[in-house]
């Protein structure tokens, strides 16, 4: 299934649906995908991130492969949805950071890695807009990785029955490929991130794990177009203001 | 105003309320106080954290002064209410840091200093629960601060029509006076704290802005007893497992 969130001209709130094609089953019936605003597929009550999570993009920003899983937070109040704009802080170096997202599918606890995948709701994309310049003063990335619009999400959750991984992730800046990765390469693959995530605190249905970024992250301007590509779920596509 | 969410015998389900001496004021009617468990008086979409906003505390644990306050989150899965287990983290140091809070009456964003009193709702204690084990190695402080019962939050808020501050904060454990400042010391005042945060960030209702902790912060062992006293508020008290 691929399971969206929207607003439609009719009714103008929230929706929930699956994505068939070109139109968009809800209980309310059915409604044309032409007629409605996608919004970030899921509202989490956390977003964790995974950070130097690929040795190759680990290696370029010049830190050390970690031992155990970096993890940091993003706020809801970040997420934006496809086709929103990313509006860039002050700020002289911003990065795009191209990211599959697991979707946490139950609330749970202490999840051990060989039962990990039973919670996963599916999957989709997110970009982990970051900035540099505040992330290399922050003891914890709050400025740096928590700004308003520096989590763009979507634009469908692709359920595990359709496509459960490897995934191959791509990332272009005004049609240019940037980033061409995959998570095969993942230091922490998922069930390992799940179990360890889950040994500290509840996931709660909704909420985001991003899987961290492959090599060949870059800077963002005002006027580019951001477009985050996995295989089987999709584009993500963000102006940047 | 004071104000508290609840779970009664009756209704099995979390409500608002207005505390009034032993009765809470509901749409519903009339509650005893005696007849309902409190729990965390706000349901944050995010909770942001001052690390190091008292010299004295900053001092005792050997770290700088901060010269932009220091940010941290924890989420909202770690918030536990008034007479909650604190549960211990598998962790041979787990400190408690008592703390004002500061919660967000209304929806903002890039909230000038002169202006950031008209947004907060009201006060209310949070207690900082801090795993140092892990805090000394983590590079963001995800499992240090935002595990399960990390975040015990209560009883009531305290409207600022009531009190508004400077507040004093007491902290005990087993009866016993481990913590005793005041905001008056705060490196950064709390409509520093509500620009600083704005200007990155849209802050929701209900969003806590915890400030710091003064100095005297020191180790929790299961079977204690540990409250948080800010005069005017209450006392937020919590066994500990």
């Amino acid at each position: 299934m691929y399971l969206v969130r929207f607003i439609s001209r009719k009714t103008e709130r929230p929706e929930n649906g699956e994505l068939r094609g070109e139109v968009i089953l809800t209980p309310r019936g059915e409604v044309p995908l032409s007629q409605v605003r996608l919004l970030a597929p899921c509202t989490p009550t956390k977003i964790l991130c995974v950070g130097r999570n690929y040795v190759a993009h680990a290696q370029e920003l010049g830190n050390e492969v970690p031992t155990r899983p970096l993890l940091f937070f993003k706020p809801p109040s970040s997420v934006i949805g496809p086709e929103e704009e990313i509006v860039l802080p002050p700020s002289s170096l911003v990065h795009y950071e191209a990211e599959l997202a697991v979707v946490i599918g139950r609330r749970c606890r202490n999840v051990p890695a060989a039962e990990a995948m039973d919670v996963i709701l599916g999957y989709t994309c997110l970009n982990d807009i970051s900035d540099r310049e505040e992330q290399k003063w922050e003891k914890n990335w709050v400025r740096a990785k928590g700004f308003d619009t520096a989590a763009p999400i979507g634009p469908v959750i692709v359920t595990r029955d359709e496509i459960d991984g490897p995934f191959h992730i791509m990332l272009r800046v005004n049609g240019e490929t940037k980033q061409d990765g995959s998570t095969r390469d993942l230091i922490f693959p998922i069930p390992v991130l799940i179990e360890e995530i889950s040994s500290y605190m509840t996931l709660e249905p909704g909420d985001v794990i991003a899987t961290g970024t492959p090599a060949g992250v870059g800077p963002l301007f005002a006027g580019d177009i951001v477009e985050v590509e996995i295989d089987g779920i999709g584009i993500l596509q963000n102006p940047v203001r």
